[in-house]
């Protein structure tokens, strides 16, 4: 079995590289080939063919149609904040380039052959904002960002893909994903991460949301998980248009920070001051609870407990 | 007020001239300029401005940027069937195309000014097939054509240009329209078309559907006062995504071929024959009752009687 993973330079992208690595395999199948795509990619171990380029770009797909992969992680995407920002470079990646990689990959599928699986990294940035309690599998989506109509737009040609035969696709909406380097990376939710750190590190941290803010949160570890679930689980009997949100753990913020000074000390309270922000406390400040019972009957997961979330999510274990 | 109308040559589009310049205002504007625009545009009445051009070329984007619409009724379009046989040429219309109509608007709105209405004419093949009875706003959109999938794409980032104040988008999702002319349209839906006219002229017809089939039916006439009513209604309230069904007559086809006996006679149920086809059965014969209170609410309406439908749409009489 061939692998590709778009976005391989990125946070979620390198950890699922390393987790594909380790295992050398998805599901059953032996992974022959395992490629790492994107525009810049950092040293990889050996047995990781780097795909160094933009998808954008003719001459990338012609190297894709040749290394010819039979499962595709695409994760490549200018991020939420930063589309937000700049209209033109979000359409260009997270819609315009997205598309031509699922018709570069349906005209590659070769003849009587089981179409590529394509897991497609969605996000729950579809739903939009001021969501019903509880988000269920029919709660209308209407994104409130740029980035997130541009995914949902993705997921429904994915969707449609499908249904002609040309790709098996499966799109995974995302959650906020802890914790990521402390570099600016564009992502209005960066302050998940941000917060992580710093109270592990025993630093002062001001939060653009307030204590009683819930938000949906996953370790990049189980992210990684949950995208090779997501290659092999058994979709025929899916009704919900090939697209599901991951299983999170639901958390306020007051819970994140009394699980940090369980295990960093209870000073750690006392390092955060509150400055809420009404436009980030609209988007990442409201999550209800999730209705996931469809995407856990698939196999997917959450981190279990919110200690196992900071844990995994600072990569104190692995397991 | 400039108003410019994409797809002027098709069915909807010509009827929807017509009614423009007869009335010559939408809602209390008066129309100062109205400009058809098409691939190929028929003879014109007086004080239209013929646009003939693509809409996927830079050429025919600096024109409409030269000619500063305050409203924009987009009609143009590869149809279902045609596109769900030629995915390029549907990619290229319904999805790029149109998305580049949406920016090409957006970059010409005058600064200060209010943005650009936009009239965009959806389809109920956003819903997909196996639909719930009855059909709600939160009914989920599974396009089950590919014609559907793009115009589902777009309807979504014409809600996110409002949301950005690029544009004033209205998507409203367009049912069965009748009567279009006999020649081979593209449409699957041509059927409904197609034994009105050869009911009323007494010829024979073989039905692709049973007669308890059921389909959503809006004569062209009052589809046009649709999309003008789109264009003045207040959406300030509206939080529907800015994407509306147009109400509709839900009808069996042995009630609309009773209908058709009462008007011209008898003998008419005995020239129809049914053969029912699977795949058109499984698409347009079992739309279920369509909740449209919400559209009603902003003034748009269906035909109000199988009888005033038929005659609108055999064009007997325009009230």
């Amino acid at each position: 079995m061939k692998v590709l993973v778009t976005g391989a330079g990125g946070y979620i992208g390198a950890t699922l590289v390393n987790a594909l690595i380790e295992r050398r395999a998805l599901g059953a199948a032996r992974i022959d080939a395992l490629a790492a795509m994107d525009r810049q990619i950092p040293a990889l171990s050996s047995g990781v063919e780097p795909m160094v380029g933009d998808l954008a770009c003719a001459e990338t797909r012609r190297r894709i149609q040749a290394f010819r992969p039979d499962v595709v992680f695409h994760l490549a995407a200018v991020p939420g904040g930063a589309a937000e920002q700049d209209y033109e470079a979000g359409r260009r990646v997270n819609l315009d380039a997205t598309l031509g990689l699922f018709e570069t990959l349906a005209e590659t599928r070769a003849a009587g052959a089981a179409p590529p699986v394509v897991v497609y990294a969605s996000t729950v940035a579809v739903y939009g904002v001021n969501l019903p309690d509880p988000v269920r599998p029919d709660t209308p989506l209407r994104p409130a960002i740029t980035y997130g109509a541009h995914k949902l737009a993705c997921e429904i040609q994915l969707a449609d893909f499908s249904r002609r035969g040309w790709l098996d696709g499966r799109s995974v909406r995302l959650p906020g994903i802890v914790a990521r380097p402390r570099s600016p990376s564009g992502l209005t939710s960066a302050f998940m991460s941000d917060l992580l750190h710093a109270l592990a590190a025993g630093e002062r941290f001001v939060c653009p949301v307030g204590p009683a803010s819930t938000a949906w949160w996953m370790s990049a570890q189980r992210c990684a998980e949950n995208l090779m679930q997501a290659a092999v689980m058994d979709v025929r009997q899916a009704d919900a248009g090939r697209a599901w949100p991951l299983p999170v753990l639901r958390l306020s913020i007051a819970e994140v920070v009394h699980t940090l000074a369980e295990m960093f000390g209870p000073d750690r309270p006392s390092l955060v001051s509150y400055e809420p922000q009404p436009g980030v406390e609209a988007v990442f400040g409201r999550y209800p609870v999730l209705d996931d019972g469809a995407a856990r009957a698939l196999g997917l997961r959450d981190d279990g407990t919110p200690q196992a979330l900071v844990r995994r999510a600072l990569g104190q274990t692995i397991d």
